[in-house]
């Protein structure tokens, strides 16, 4: 009962003193990743279509726009900048999202911090808020949500931001309730469009909602002050088939705090999710044995059955379609001793060298491999010995985080596409003190180039 | 099969030469009475605010706020006029939209026209073809659409509004299917928020939603390219249940146009469409007897039971009470021989005569009477006579039309709360001739003020 105006009191009450020291770790952690594949996914063709429009389009210079070396308004900004962050399918990770939360959140909360020349504690506060907003509607919205066809980046990607948003403008209950009302008339966005430039536009268009929402809730529009348990509201709206549990939306509301359990996962590889286990695998036999390319005879590639529904091409042209196959990324690993943005240009995909290696990796799914075995990789060598790893757990896991060092080399790399080493430097210290850094606008000044 | 393509190759075939005379007629009537309601909406708190909002926002001056003095970004200016023109629920309904088409349609296609230096040819056409996409997306939705809670308004006004977008931008064909892809990401609104500022947000929303499709696809950016019939594309995703029946979007695509049939019904009075035949019946008899609200012992309506589940204020309040009021209808009727705009204000419902005397409507609904039996008002006198008035068809449905001249007095109306008399006058005038006009910004300069 009253789901709305508990989740709007929980916003208003939560402060900074009133989030754990791990949520705000993790949620430091989150926040350089993000940065650094928005930084990359500035380069990619939908971060600069929509860069291009949104200059055109002009704005009161609020906020910066990442990678495109200008400002415009709030809402405008967090559009270009969750389009850029989603852009390489690089960003994290969230179970209780089924989706990928910070591309949708923390665009909102840099355009309306910049906006306010916040601090960093602030923008830390309401990220992880609005992270917990949107996981915990996951679980009270239910499965059928993503089932019927939503995309949950963007449909609790704008609640979620909605809730940030209503934090760092410092909207009172009844306007953080109305904030949550206007957004659930602005939420919306189909898996249709998966594998199209629409999907990264989902991010930016969650992250446009939630500052809008919260916009106008701080002038005093209206909506349904009950939008989540109403009959139509939103939970009833995006069930799917209206199947769902309500109650699930409050319970454990800050406790544990979401970010920290079940937790969110990074990804150290810009390719398939599904792919990293066996990465993972082959990495640590590259370092742990040295494999030279051309010793390699065979490498064998066990993984679950529905694996390969996902990762679905076995003979890739393309950068694109290099990212979901498993036999490209085991070649290219061979090759290059690493799996990173470099590895997926189309050039790289099309290299007569790996072509060749990668017709020499087999792609097995024994019998009785579920998702919950290890996943196993076995490099045959022509001299007939056998590198055999398994993974149970892939890197960036909750079970298996990256450390700090592995996310800062992550965020050297896609900063290096556009950012000098000392700007990448500079950045990289701001945001490991982000709790120090009375003004946001001094960091994004950085990355808007 | 092949829905979208067919819908796109609709848009794209179909030229100003293509319409047939009666479709512009009823698109020049519709337009005229849109743009009235849209100034006359730019007074209510719904309408300032959201134009306060776009004006903070800033952006490049290419078209027009209507009431608000300045111009801003096309997308920009879509919402706030979108939100303007349905504000006071007096714009026009469609039966194939379950919806206001033209709150939502209109809008988007100003702003690109305006963007653009079109011609008021190419504003008509535009128009048209966006209702024509809208209501047979309508057809092909299918009735478990609204019934799950969406407000067609801004579903179907998103896809109308981006067909009429894709047009004003001379999209091609491949492009005009991806600005469908894209709207199908930004469509969504729910009829909770209904009797919130956010309802007429939502016909705003429509026509920024088809704006930022076009311009994005206009770039280059992708969405799926079969979006209407594809699994989890718009008919699936936003038909309730998922009981649609998609080969009804294209059939009689054009033929008829749904704006002539079945056509649009306009508002003669701002207030709740289920009191209409009621008002028309009661205006009649004060036309035809000058009855004095002094004389008046009583007042009976009769109307089919579910009428006042909508109607439902016996005894209102407020301005917007009084518009979901039978009671206040026939007395301010009565006591002012006129039912517009100035007849919904806090004062007058509050005004000691209207609430004496609408305490003596008696407002029946006798067993059997359906909405499709006539509506009946019988005034008794106190010197007792029975005065005694049916009405089947409400002014302004497509049977029973508003005339030339009935539709420009509720322009006069409207537009007198912002427009001078010989800006009313000259604007009326350019309308009428919208065929004629060589540059929409010539209009859109007058009603911006």
């Amino acid at each position: 009962m009253r789901t709305t105006e508990r989740i709007a009191d929980f916003i208003v009450a939560t402060g900074f003193e009133q989030i754990p020291r791990e949520a705000v770790d993790f949620g430091r952690g989150a926040i350089l990743d993000c940065l650094g594949v928005t930084l990359a996914g500035s380069q990619d063709p939908s971060g600069k279509i929509v860069t291009e429009y949104v200059k055109e389009l002009g704005g009161n210079p609020e906020a910066g726009v990442i990678g495109g070396g200008f400002k415009t308004s709030a809402p405008q900004a967090a559009l270009a900048n969750g389009t850029m962050a989603h852009a390489l399918d690089y960003d994290d990770v969230a179970i209780s999202w089924v989706g990928h939360p910070t591309a949708a959140l923390l665009p909102a909360v840099l355009a309306l911090g910049e906006r306010g020349k916040l601090s960093g504690r602030e923008v830390l506060e309401g990220y992880i808020i609005g992270f917990e907003v949107g996981a915990k509607l996951g679980a009270g919205i239910g499965p059928g949500h993503y089932a019927w066809g939503w995309h949950a980046t963007v449909t609790l990607g704008t609640m979620g931001a909605a809730a940030a948003a209503a934090k760092m403008l410092r909207l009172d209950a009844p306007q953080t309730g109305m904030a949550l009302g206007i957004a659930t008339s602005l939420a919306g966005g189909t898996r249709q469009n998966f594998g199209t430039m629409t999907k990264p536009f989902h991010a930016g268009s969650a992250a446009r909602n939630g500052v809008v929402a919260a916009l106008l809730a701080k002038r005093g529009f209206t909506a349904d002050e009950a939008i989540l348990e109403n009959p139509l509201g939103f939970c009833k709206l995006f069930s799917g088939g209206g199947d769902f549990d309500i109650a699930k939306a409050t319970q454990g509301l800050g406790d544990p705090f979401d970010i920290v359990t079940p937790g969110v996962s990074m990804k150290p590889y810009p390719c398939c999710r599904f792919t990293h286990r066996c990465v993972d695998a082959i990495l640590y036999l590259i370092k742990e044995y040295r494999p030279r390319a051309e010793d390699v005879e065979r490498v064998a590639c066990k993984t679950a059955e529905f694996v390969p529904q996902v990762v679905i091409h076995s003979r890739p042209r393309s950068g694109l379609e290099g990212k979901f196959s498993m036999q490209y990324c085991m070649a290219i690993a061979l090759l290059d001793g690493e799996v990173g943005l470099r590895q997926f240009s189309d050039e790289k995909v099309l290299d007569p060298k790996a072509q060749e290696l990668l017709k020499r990796v087999e792609y097995v799914h024994p019998d009785g491999l579920t998702p919950l075995h290890p996943e196993v990789v076995t490099i045959k060598l022509k001299d007939g010995r056998e590198l055999c790893h398994e993974v149970a757990i892939a890197k960036g896991d909750p079970g298996n985080p990256m450390g700090e060092e592995e996310l800062a080399a992550k965020y050297r790399d896609c900063a290096s596409f556009v950012l000098s080493p000392e700007d990448i430097q500079k950045s990289l210290d701001m945001v490991s003190h982000l709790e120090d850094l009375e003004d946001i606008t001094e960091l994004i000044d950085l990355l808007r180039l």
